[in-house]
């Protein structure tokens, strides 16, 4: 049977998603945990990695396994896992779904406040950054809307060949200083959402101008620094055939 | 000279402000740390104490030194402070300034959300509770509005006799499952906003009714249970005769 999990995470203490060799990741973590319930040998699937310290609120993933498991394996997992991870939902799924491939949007949101000295509360799940004008911000994002080649936006050390893809939607919403901007899209790249993050906030502090341009450019150097990873998490993940 | 400062901590770490013996308070990191620069012994007040584990956006402090501040303080004694406590803003203030007796108006923030699973992101600095009609939770609050004797929404252990207080203010702000009940007043009882936010949170799920009465009952039994304190924050100390 295949299984479809939401997971949810504090990714503050882990070497992001994926497993890697002798790091304390969240794929790992939760598939010792299924395992245990399972006995079976888990591979989990997410619908991407995270990176180091970037958190979720909704990660989708989908294992295998030959145990039939009902609602009740989700208190029985929350009782294995640590609390920095918890997971929301558990449903059987076709054995044709994949929680990568079959992704049909995806939301990132990028937490950040405006301040000259950090604020201890907010420093907890939010980047730091003065002197910008949000407005700016807010004029030159409407250019990430639609179909685009991100080269621009995309670690140079990645091996994706097709680095064209669709951005749905993009908000800034304001709260006392505290600022989320939030991108839809139908994927993407690696770091592409922290470089974008990067990128507006030189923006909207002057020392970077038009965001068609640096788009149109296709070239990496032509986009700001890649916004540290704190601030990002990742909101939500949808599916053509799949419901919570 | 009396100087007033803007201090900003993650109280998560804090057994509260105020100086106790042997223990890690926001009080007396600060005091030493004022102490290097100026060389004196240092007393400072607090507009109030916050409890255990409480944060503060803007906490405001006075304390008397001989030695002439001025804004590259700031710098200075952030450069001294460990990561979790910040402070903002300094100025010179009269000799009659007093951070608790002059205070003109608090708010105090109270975040939550609801869930039946925790969600790990928002378990950093909210507190979660199920079940609640958020409608009625603000249909109800608005009876805090004015001058009341908040006996009931006081912590039994306190000394303080005149249990009176004006409340100019009261919101519930929500924002995608995530919610910040906000309360502004000319002060507040030991343990008044966490009582309070307990007491709405029973009245949103049904075990608690009409707040009016619990208030004209004046007995902490009638209200409800002290909610955690990782929720609150003060967010904000105004005074008549102080401006940042």
């Amino acid at each position: 049977m295949r299984y479809a999990i939401i997971v949810s995470y504090d990714g503050s203490g882990y070497h992001g998603w994926q497993t890697q060799p002798g790091k304390k990741t969240v794929q790992s973590v939760v598939e010792s945990a299924i395992e245990k319930i399972t006995k079976d040998k888990i591979n989990l699937h997410a619908s991407g990695r995270t990176d180091s310290g970037v958190s979720a609120l909704k990660q989708v993933a989908h294992f295998d396994s030959a145990v039939q498991l009902d609602r009740k394996f989700v208190g029985y997992i929350n009782s294995l896992l640590p609390l920095d991870i918890r997971v929301l939902g558990i449903q059987q799924v076709g054995e044709g779904f994949h929680a990568r491939y079959d992704v049909k949007k995806k939301t990132y949101a990028y937490r950040f406040y405006v301040s000259d000295i950090d604020i201890p509360l907010y420093e907890k799940s939010a980047t730091r950054i003065s002197n910008v004008d949000i407005s700016v911000m807010k004029k030159e994002m409407a250019a990430l809307l639609g179909k685009h080649d991100f080269t621009s936006f995309c670690a140079s050390n990645t091996s994706v060949e097709d680095k064209v893809r669709e951005i749905y939607a993009v908000k800034l919403k304001a709260s006392e200083g505290m600022y989320e901007f939030e991108i839809s899209g139908s994927g993407f790249l690696y770091n592409m959402v922290r470089i974008i993050a990067g990128t507006l906030f030189e923006i909207g502090c002057g020392k970077k101008g038009n965001l068609a341009q640096i788009i149109t450019g296709k070239d990496r150097s032509l986009a700001g620094k890649t916004a540290p990873a704190k601030g990002l998490f990742l909101k939500d993940v949808q599916y053509k055939n799949l419901r919570w």
